[in-house]
């Protein structure tokens, strides 16, 4: 079993809660023995011998970070459609080029996906989308932890065929790669999955015992379509149909009444956060400080990167922070809260709280060394908050997923970046064109 | 003289309006002659002959970014103080920790200021703050350009003293360091500055020609004060007392009336917004569409590390971008108007829109280069959209103000890096201890 010892780094163990007494974080050593995390702080026992040493001294080491929502092929349309009202976005743009996808256009587009996620600290993502088994292959080529579900639309002809194929991706998938492959079922929203449908995944959930992943309450018109045919709320809807009887990922919940908060809290549905993506196409501003202080497991997400433009999860805790501040109380949304959600809420979120998400020994080892050797992480008075407010991607040196190196000094170990930037320009460039800005 | 060739680059020139035919970029060379651009785009003349050639292949040049608003030296405070309440923060944290700065504090704080900005583009900033001889020695050593102000409060006992220091920097330093450092007369806000006291500084800015830098209308409570005191708003009080017959540089602006907004329009006063502070600090959103529909020059600021917490620019223009779309509207500040905030509105906001913020001959040569061969600016569709919502400023590959290289691949030439942060370390410490989070 590989060793590795991470000398005299300051750890953010993410363990505590912010009113837990002592401090939430300090200076030590960590131990990983195989792929699991032996000691934390600790000064490690004498009999351990390490294959790998890491000086740690300028590096600060926490959870790696949990994307908690996206679409990882979409990053073949990154630019591609922007300033766009959101059904010219969708209809005139995105739909018509996803139309020409094909399983090696999403294998190419998933892996400059992880490619970036890992360069930026990321280490488990929750993925949506279709000719999953190609990011299935992308997840167990790269060394990157994964949640997969196939998404599945109701209201066309595919629907059944995606039913097919989500079934066949939990049972040959859910487990594999030394563990690193989760799955769910993937029903893409109340719009666009109709009840008798839903009863269908919730049949497949059952009887493979894994959760759902679903797009719900992103905007205003789905909240007030969904009302005017059934007379519900999309949580309301969904909950009456008992979706919530099951592991429910729910991305987005822009849109929430009281009631509905008071649902997903009783129901224990975990919310996946996209600030940026939010932002971007105008969806709404979450509830999401309102969810936090009900105790609802909201992680984040990034969202896919047609809609962002990056995969950056710092970025993606600064504008959470920043988003929900704005509305007028400047303490919501504090450095360590930010980081609980893109680290331990998201584990939690993604049905692994009893394996990651935090740093302690029986854990596996997901984690992550910033260098805070940098300019802009002068001087240093809070790590924290230079983790949320200051730090950026590039200042990930460390990546190590399931106890094995994957980013080391900043490169990654298991992608070759030539290949894949060429690959995915190819690609690009036989779906939409070289488009330019004009 | 210097004779530098940038060649076969992406170039963003930023001198064409969005309703301009033809392209907003193109590829091509840059020619530098001394510290001017001698041609853009063209193949350069044979008998042309560079001691530099650098290898655009991979880069976008654009106009180098303004920060229209900082304080420098509160880099001191970054991470200092957060997710506090507007004057908790200030009275508590930042003003006591303030009261303790010497003019070596002052220096060291810029300095690596400066060193943030120019790795992440930045050659030019508009500051505010005190021991202003510092920071135009931190300048002139550096080699970025700055318009300094001394910042003024006259309800305090150092009211008459800052106007002598005010004056003094002016008299000493405007046109100082190659004609990179202008400056301004810094009155810090209609509700620290008296009537009487603004009449002092106006007789100043007549008297030496200068601008006036000043924050207006940052906070709610601030609207409402001025409100009370003089029953007028904060921009109707400032041009009934005439401030607004001089070149005015006003900070912030988020308060305001539709007939503020005509004022600012009508006395072309330019604004300075500031989102990640004012979103950070709960302050409002500031009528930025609005305002650019309206044509006034919107520039973008920073604001200091300690409300922000970094002086990333490209982050800044993201931020704009995604906090006004919030809003209700995806279409607004898309990302070319984003670009031009960031540059020539900034050039106009410091009274230098003659001489930077765009990219053509006779210019002063102000560029920066972006590597644009990274895996998250791939593929690459619209390359205003990558600068915008994908890029970071790690990425930043060369910096060159007024025709000198100061950053290459990534590394300051002008600027001690070890020290800078060994020293702003040490004046941390001495300032406020190290705290940590609890």
């Amino acid at each position: 079993m590989s060793k590795i010892l991470i000398k005299n780094c300051i750890i953010v163990p993410m363990e505590k809660s912010i009113n837990d007494p002592g401090p939430l974080y300090y200076e030590g050593d960590i131990a990983i023995e195989g792929n699991l995390i032996k000691s934390v702080g600790d000064k490690v026992e004498q009999d351990f011998k390490p294959d790998t040493v890491i000086n740690g001294s300028n590096f600060v080491a926490l959870p790696g970070f949990v994307n908690a929502h996206t679409h990882a092929a979409m990053t073949i349309f990154r630019s591609y459609a922007d300033d766009l009202p959101l059904m010219t976005w969708l209809q005139d743009k995105i739909w018509p080029a996803e139309d020409k996808l094909t399983k090696e256009d999403v294998y190419w587009g998933s892996k400059l996906c992880v490619l970036e996620m890992l360069l930026s600290g990321t280490t488990t993502f929750a993925d949506m989308y279709s000719f999953m088994p190609e990011v299935a292959m992308v997840v167990e080529e790269t060394g990157i932890r994964a949640c997969l579900s196939r998404g599945l639309i109701g209201t066309g002809p595919g629907g059944e065929q995606g039913l097919l194929e989500g079934e066949e991706l939990v049972k040959n998938w859910h487990g594999k790669a030394d563990g690193r492959i989760t799955t769910m079922f993937g029903p893409h929203a109340p719009y666009t999955c109709p009840p008798e449908y839903l009863e269908k995944v919730m049949d497949l959930a059952k009887k493979y015992q894994v959760g759902i992943h679903i797009h719900v309450a992103e905007t205003l018109g789905e909240f007030n379509d969904i009302q005017k045919q059934y007379g519900r709320t999309p949580v309301g809807h969904l909950n009456l149909l008992g979706l919530f009887e099951y592991p429910v990922l729910a991305a987005h919940c822009v849109h929430l009444t009281d009631g509905d908060i008071d649902i997903l809290k009783e129901k224990g549905v975990a919310v996946a956060h996209n600030p940026e993506s939010n932002m971007k196409l105008a969806s709404g501003i979450a509830p999401v400080v309102q969810m936090l202080n009900k105790g609802i497991t909201v992680a984040l997400g990034t969202d896919g990167a047609s809609s962002n433009n990056n995969l950056d999860m710092l970025e993606e805790m600064r504008s959470a922070a920043l988003m929900h501040k704005a509305a007028g109380d400047p303490t919501v949304i504090y450095s360590y809260q930010a980081l609980e959600m893109a680290t331990k809420n998201g584990a939690k979120a993604l049905g692994l709280g009893d394996k990651i998400g935090v740093l302690k020994p029986g854990m596996v080892a997901d984690i992550i060394l910033v260098d805070f050797d940098k300019p802009h992480l002068y001087p240093r008075h809070d790590i924290l908050a230079h983790l949320v407010y200051a730090a950026q991607s590039s200042d990930i040196d460390t990546v190590i997923v399931d106890g094995k190196i994957v980013v080391q000094s900043g490169k990654p170990l298991t992608i070759d970046v030539k290949e894949t930037c060429e690959e995915i320009q190819k690609v690009a460039n036989k779906i939409v064109g070289s488009s330019g800005s004009r």
